[in-house]
């Protein structure tokens, strides 16, 4: 049995989560669109709106009139045009629909669904859609914080806002955890939500493996630099020196070089880097070569996950050695929601745990994030795996 | 004698104008930028200030404090990062300063500068560069029309903003113009302000020649659309067919086929093509490839000027078919300003005349605009030429 | 002990093949590199010959003079200049060496190493060094062939030449080869040579599969043709997809369409597509795009390395839907062979098996051949997995 | 009336220089195409035969038959496929028609010409064309010469040939120029041949002007390299500084810095550039720049032919500051052949003269060569202009 009401406030909840994110931002911020990666802050707002509309309320609740025709092409993430159209979108090149007016799109949709929510009685499969898109709205509030971090991050007047995450300090050293070789159990198990890519579960042999209980922290990383670990090829994946070479990169994400002291962009403006936290920013090859550098290596996300439980978790999300491939027995939905995951199966890394931008109540230990391994505006960090 | 009080005069005049042209604009117009070649409205607006503040205010008015040390760079043309700063800046994603911050950087530099203008002993050369400031400002007042033509006119809710510009429809046939050949003296003479790229004057010999005393309408340049002019290589310079091929263009900017019938997007959005209008928004590869279709050609900027006393040329850029290359006996003056149109001399073609969009009295005989062959977001048409 | 006499003769056995490959090329086809994954074959004979001077004469065989002192740039791999040199060498530009030059320095350095072999006391280490030698000169014999054959197959003449590979037809339909669940051991035991990406030997635990007892043939490749394969999303990975629309892909390489039917390129010219053989130079898009349109999949490196000894595999190289990654234990060599295989271990895909340009001797189960998912101008084919 | 005999000797005489200028290279140099500008010997031997054939023996030589159906797409220059060709040629790439082919296509066709212009009644309109094909293969017999010094140039092993090209030395300084102001009468007049471009003679007014009678030597050039006119945007056109920055352009084509010395490619081998020759291989942004750094500018291409008499003009093609553009009176001839020259007057620079590399009787005072102001690997060096 569902508890309707529960799920209007459910449904607030996370929508509000969205703009809350998104007080601290001027109008104009919302509108950039530095690099391809990145999307508009009023594109996240406006796409999660625009999936609610379209999966939820257009086929569901009846007499819905759509907000606005043109909505369905400008918020959809494919890109196609439709109907008399004649333009293709481009997210960053739109200074309309104006931010005010995504906010009230995003009102017009929430009384809508808030009084459907209250009165409808959701059928398991809908109420699967719906979970569905309470997971979609919260990886967008996640992009969200990553893309605004990007957008002022590359300003040069490096404007501080207020955002609703908390840096975790590490206390103390954490044990390493040791895995015991032997068959153990990957995937989602038991009745709660998880995607696709979770299933089905499934065993997998594990090697003894010793992972460490840190994440490699700015203090740890700066020795690899000061080491010219940027300038020696040993250390890295052949594509990892090409990326280094082409971008001439010789830091993490938002780091400078001011006056001889490394710096770094955080939500409170420029300041010094902080040496104690978990090193952030840091691509799958930066990842690879650091721990190369130390003689170790990343662990996969099936070592990962067998130690989950042992693990403190939060903080960044750890680059495995695990490409992004399907689980046995993995399928994939009817229609356009079957799209979600399964086509990104291709040349990308699994990331495991979660991040200080996770929302809260979204994250699992079989959570599998992905993304190229050149790819750095996220809360990236690095644990280092032995044997 | 200067008259001190009509300079200042002038110069809130001249500003305002600016201003004005963005009235219609949203906060998030101002931002964004689709393309290179164009700007966002906000930086036009800072640009033009921090000219003033640069080149009149910090060398002559005593005492004059930078509103912000960081808007030198934000707002320069060359995006060269100075002093501590770490980032280059890239003017399409700069979310920061805000609009509101821009039109509050224009108000404490136009208070200092009225009161400057008021109170200043203004000496010839001082003049000069004011002069020069009007001139820049009403440059980029037409880039400014451009620019937020290309912004609205490629948002796929084209939307329609009221803009101080006035299409003219021509009411009736013009003579053609017959050039007797002779020699003809080309460049500015006299006391009034000109560019640098106007001098010096000199003598030109030119051939018979008959100028047509019409531009291209729309009706005369769908003929050439709807005679496959577009396919048919014949027409078409190396270099335009290159470009015709390499961007699938099939009509001039902002037209666009719906249901058989062509639109084309105005500051009142998407609207069926006027026939009547002269046609706008082409490249010169266009206007050479529709006049060699013709069995014409297109004037060159010395056959122009030697007949523009007898044409009509407020309505659109003409281009011509010369490269825009230094006169005999140009200089170039010595610093920054130098740099001001010399070094463009390379690649460029000139366009005579005036369009709808350029400012009331920013236009003379003699003026020389310039643009590359494939460029087509300003107001650009075609006069065609025999002989 | 090892016996010197027979390794001299395996040692000129190898090198002759590679020779042998050649024979049917005229001068200029030696010569050209037309995309940057194919390597002109006189770089390939060049190349070879440079490992065996480079790594075994010149710290070996006493008194040994180097052939020519720049052919150690213009032959190895990396393209870093040297000494006085101020070019970067680019293979494909490269006229000089002649051919002839190049079979003067395979000359050279076969009769060195000849006397080399038949008189030195060979230490374990060293005959190590020489076995990989062998397999780097086999490795490149694979690569001569599939580089000629682009080379030939993109000349609008596509010209006819011998070429000692064997087409093997299929007979009958095999049996599907089904594989229980449980754990396997996969990686190389025993003696033998292999590369360092075979090890360590480890556990894995594999589902229960069944694998195509045949690989998937042109007949049944162009039912997906026809079926609009390349038109529908639906079938294709996100980067798939993208491949195949930036690129046009219609068919597998070499395909043509002349009048309504399919021909192909092969060693003996342009010919109409052999039906009954296995399909081949599919890119593993294409390979993934095919199984998902049967309702099938490609099967991981571990399934097919489990079923080898059941299967029928020396036709073409089969994509597999495993990314290439470390083995648990895997270890790289001190120095620049060490740099042999780990490097790649990013962005690429495992092929299993062996294809009909795969030199006699160089196949094994657990041989990890690794490109590309775009990759298909190597003997790349599918073999359909279920469940 | 026309020397028949005479014109079969003339034939065979041009024919004959393009061989000869190819006497030197092995094989391979004939294939392989380092850039695009530069095509393969090869290429250029089958081009100017493919014109032969295609223009005068296929419509004039009765029972002519083709030497091969596919050589016409191979050697035209526009790349298209033709009837149930399916592949695009790419000049680079094509490894046959081999040498040894190229040079029996031309032996065939020189048969056929030497037969038909011995007997043939040859009308004025086909003396015309035989005309242009003469010149047409003495352009290509330059840009042989080029292309190989290019190919050779840039060959790390820097292989010296034989040339039929002498470097003249400046005996002594000649004196200026004067060229006082008035009406010249510029382009081609009289019976002998010329190209469309020199084409419609006409009057154009110039001013008083001096033209230096030396042209600008490696001497003279090095000051410039060390006074750090390559680090100085001051001197440089917009775009030829984005193309310094972009190329990372330090000196003019062919020279390398090594050991603290300036060594230049000659088809001697790599030699110490020798100072008192006139510096080659530079852009017009590198001409234009040098000019600059000495307070003076480049000749126009009227004021080049105006004082033509009077210089010394056989050692180097010299930029002008003329854009290529059409005389009054212009116009192109009907069909193929109309395609020579007209559509490439856009985007390009005039240079006048001829260099040690054009073949004899083909420059004169008229000729107007042209190419885009960043190419260099022609004979292009600098005759300053002042006033």
């Amino acid at each position: 049995m569902i508890a309707e009401q529960t799920l209007t406030d459910q449904y607030l909840r996370v929508r509000a989560h969205s703009e809350a994110i998104c007080r601290g931002l001027e109008t104009e911020d919302y509108v950039v669109q530095p690099i391809v990666d990145v999307s508009p802050p009023k594109w996240h707002l406006g796409h999660t709106t625009w999936f609610w509309e379209t999966f939820v309320l257009v086929p569901n609740a009846p007499g819905y009139r759509i907000y606005h025709e043109d909505f369905s092409f400008v918020f959809n993430s494919y890109y196609e045009s439709v109907g008399r159209r004649v333009l293709r979108t481009d997210r960053g090149n739109l200074s309309r629909p104006t931010v005010a007016g995504v906010y009230a799109y995003r009102a017009y949709v929430d009384e809508h669904m808030s009084r459907f929510l209250d009165t409808a009685d959701i059928a398991p499969e809908l109420y699967a859609l719906i979970e569905l898109g309470f997971n979609h709205e919260q990886q967008h509030q996640e992009l969200l914080i990553t893309d605004i971090k990007y957008i002022l991050g590359h300003n040069p007047l490096f404007p501080a806002v207020e955002m609703p995450i908390t840096e975790h300090r590490p206390e103390s050293p954490a044990s390493a955890v040791s895995l015991a070789e032997g068959i153990y159990t990957i995937g989602h198990r038991g009745n709660g939500f998880c995607f696709d890519n979770e299933l089905a579960p499934h065993k997998v042999y594990v090697n003894d493996t010793i992972l460490s209980g840190n994440l490699v922290t700015n203090a740890d990383y700066l020795a690899f630099i000061e080491a010219g670990g940027y300038q020696n090829f040993r250390f890295w994946l052949s594509d990892g020196w090409a990326w280094v070479k082409a971008n001439d990169v010789q830091a993490p994400l938002y780091w400078h070089r001011v006056e001889g002291e490394w710096w770094n962009y955080t939500f409170d403006g420029l300041k010094p880097v902080d040496k104690d936290v978990p090193v952030c920013h840091v691509s799958q090859y930066e990842a690879d070569a650091y721990a190369r550098w130390k003689g170790q290596r990343l662990p996969t996300e099936f070592e990962w996950e067998a130690a989950a439980q042992q693990l403190a978790w939060v903080s960044r999300w750890e680059w495995t050695n695990s490409a992004y491939m399907p689980y046995p027995g993995f399928t994939t939905a009817e229609g356009a929601v079957g799209e979600y995951n399964g086509k990104f199966m291709s040349g990308q890394i699994v990331l495991r745990g979660a991040s200080v931008a996770t929302p809260e109540g979204h994250s699992r230990p079989t959570y599998r994030n992905f993304f190229q391994p050149d790819k750095r505006w996220q809360y990236t960090g690095i644990r280092l795996t032995s044997q």
